[in-house]
């Protein structure tokens, strides 16, 4: 798309795609590189191998709450710091693929450690940020060079699920309320703020909270504005990319509604956030956007919400939130699928940049 | 074995084996060829790669319950249907191998979610029956393509789970007092009906029905005409896999009480499932049989007796039943030693049709 | 090492490395080779292919307790027994590879189940011993195979923990009280010899003790005489292996006081045992020592460290123990980063013998 032969593209956007220009300036420049190298690692939750879509999340991550956004920066440098230090592929760490799972820990350990700022906690964000790195490459053996599937966010879950249950065996690292063993209790199904209060507004302004907070909880940011504001930078990115990010928060939230779950973590997003990035990489990012492919994507947002409340309570016994687990487990049953039928295209995993960069991917 | 040049073999059953030529007359119309696919199916979860052996296993069912017979044949077409409308590979369709594990789900769904008919346990048994076609696919990737394993009902267990699971978390659809946290108590070994009747019968008739309920609850038909239904249909396809089902069965069972299990679910035939299809499995289906792979059969269907009851408490902690999991994965153990031995005749996994065709094939 | 025409070694040791010489000779007795078999497969469990090694683990093992030495002694029988068989690969018999697992087995099983010495739990270690080596074939068929890395102690934790579970559903199978689930309850972080004595002895005794006990719960024996003469195995074996068991087990223990662990489970060395198996593993056996290695291989010991208390809390919840699963899984994940970087050097797996050979091995 940056590339000047190809005059065919009518709407030239500076900030589209991968931003190829822009990342051949930056590596003239190291210092300038490992922060690009960054920006894109926090893309590359949401798949945007972009700078500037990584700038507007790391916004929302502040609007939300700066522990939250510090601890997600802390997390993002010290697990591309690790990708140098063991001189990994220099592509792939420009391309942000060490940094988004360390910058997800930084912010699930931000979530559900306290106190917040404590040295602690920030010691414990880099060691196991580092350490997602080394599960990256464990986990790339098995999906990648043996399956060609996306690791996606498994090494993040990886790392961060015993991270969160140690916290139960170590006095010095403390947990937050938020870790508790999963109680059986009936559940309300009243979309509400908090498990006490009666929302003032009216169920059209709850729904418009639970889809915006929905697309923030995929970076723990519990707040409209962070989805509003994570949402923007998806689009600078990628169209495509950005409206299904949109249609999976609605389709996870719909399908929880649908099938009775509980209001409060509906009203808070924690029904969308997997179905978002299921339907963004199904629809788009490792098929190619056709017709057929929108709908798989639909669908498999669907399966992913079932998927999350079932591991739900499977990691709620433990006393662990489920994380992006629903995500990426229910994305790679669909995504293997292409292997055996023809009925989707799937993008080869070292051409993946945006769903309309894939529309243009000779057959 | 339906090759008309094969004159060397003495009596001719026109029902045995895969029934190559009426699977032929059923191609040339798609709607037989739709019925003989899924007829095979049910066949398959015991192996049975064969529509009369199907059709009793089905009637097997309506007679345990008509809503579990109906739940499984919904199952059943949902998957198959999936399987043709993703166009995968048309010779498995009609195999039965995108069948099977539907099927399962159905009856899952249909023993451990309540309340019967209702749409939308009927809605739900579509989408997860479908979803383990999509499954079928992942699991083959790993097992069958790289380790040259059968999927066996992996991709059933690895979709009904976490589908009861979630019933904990949506109100609008209930699972019934089967689905409860497993909690520990004083066991009863002594084997009867429930857990507070005294059984009427003899010790003899309490075994005579456990051994039975055992062949049943395979596709959850907890009735003793069930299961001898069920036999009569193994033993169509082949009189080995029938005669090592029945032996596979009282393993099981003779385990169970060897190591003291809990009484009711013996007399229920918990114990003698998972046992069952281990025993074919090894004893003929995956390995051709000999003393030797006989033996190896009921050591494995012991050593799934075991894994039953492991597996059990941990699903149990849960909430959840532990569905065929155990059959699956210690029989995968059990099949793999035989790649690094020649002391099993393995049968290529293309090959496998019954037993007794095993026997025939060259070396 | 053994090889006479490597004039180039100054100390000749005769019970060094993995004694080749006394391997051909006991080659010639067959029942010779075979307790030549099992000693270095007791030795195996901490890597030392060496008969004197092992012996030196078996008499720490019977120091600490005569029963769960004649327990190790079944089960590493029962696994080697079962492999001569299975008719398996006569070299890896040979080494010992396919009876670590089954000792593991074996003292496991003595630890946890009741009555000691009764015949139904020694002919239960038979069985799950022998078991141990099918798996160890089902393990090696993805990890060897496909991903070049080593089984580990995988197959022991595989075959062991669903056989613990099962105890807590058949009656005559008993578990000890070891065997409990983990209940919530505030942590006492001062190390302590049981939960409600006050020790004795001096801080640096009781750190000396944890340091000791660490090295001998690798085996089950929580003593420090069976540390000390497992560390002088080891040490005839490789003096660099020692070392950094030694090492291994201090960081454990460093990182449990560090963190606030539980003081009883320190004292006793169980934040330990798996972090000293790690560290020796990466600082020498599946990578050659260098300072970079070494490093590497203390910050895996401290990983595993936290990867124990985290999937303690894990098992815990459902009651059983959670064996050397934190040095498998981490120990894998730092050995998996050496296929994508050039910073260590690490050992084919099939040449694997002492870490002092290692570092002669050509580049």
């Amino acid at each position: 798309m940056a590339d000047s032969t190809e005059t065919h593209t009518e709407t030239k956007l500076p900030f589209a795609g991968t931003m190829p220009e822009w990342g051949n300036r930056a590596d003239r420049h190291p210092p300038l590189a490992f922060v690009d190298s960054c920006l894109r690692g926090v893309g590359q939750i949401l798949f945007a191998n972009n700078p500037v879509s990584g700038l507007f999340i790391l916004l929302g991550l502040f609007a939300a709450s700066p522990w939250l956004g510090v601890a997600t920066l802390i997390g993002l440098v010290a697990a591309t710091a690790a990708a140098h230090l063991l001189r990994l592929d220099r592509s792939r760490i420009r391309a942000g693929l060490y940094g988004y799972n360390g910058a997800l820990v930084g912010g699930a350990l931000a979530t559900f450690l306290i106190p917040e700022w404590s040295p602690i906690v920030i010691l414990y964000i880099i060691a196991v940020s580092a350490m997602s790195t080394l599960v990256m490459l464990t986990v790339s053996l098995l999906l990648v060079d043996l399956l060609h599937l996306p690791p996606l966010t498994l090494p993040f879950n990886l790392v961060t699920l015993p991270s969160l249950l140690a916290t139960f065996a170590m006095t010095h690292i403390q947990h937050g309320p938020l870790l508790a063993r999963h109680v059986q209790e009936p559940i309300n199904t009243t979309l509400r703020e908090t498990a006490n209060a009666v929302t003032g507004g009216s169920l059209s302004s709850a729904l418009f909270e639970a889809l915006f907070r929905g697309i923030g909880q995929i970076v723990f940011a519990d707040r409209v504005l962070s989805g509003v504001l994570i949402l923007v930078g998806l689009l600078v990115w990628s169209r495509i990319g950005g409206l299904f990010a949109l249609l999976g928060s609605m389709t996870g939230l719909l399908v929880g509604l649908a099938f009775g779950g509980e209001g409060v973590s509906e009203y808070h997003g924690l029904w969308g956030y997997n179905a978002m990035v299921s339907a963004e990489a199904i629809a788009g990012v490792f098929l190619v956007c056709t017709w057929r492919s929108i709908l798989y994507g639909l669908v498999c947002a669907a399966a992913t919400t079932v998927a999350y409340a079932g591991l739900g309570i499977w990691s709620g016994t433990f006393g662990i939130p489920v994380l992006t687990l629903p995500f990426c487990l229910t994305t790679l049953v669909f995504l293997s699928v292409s292997r055996a039928t023809n009925r989707f295209r799937a993008v080869p995993l070292s051409k993946v940049t945006s769903p309309e960069e894939h529309l243009r991917l000779p057959r």
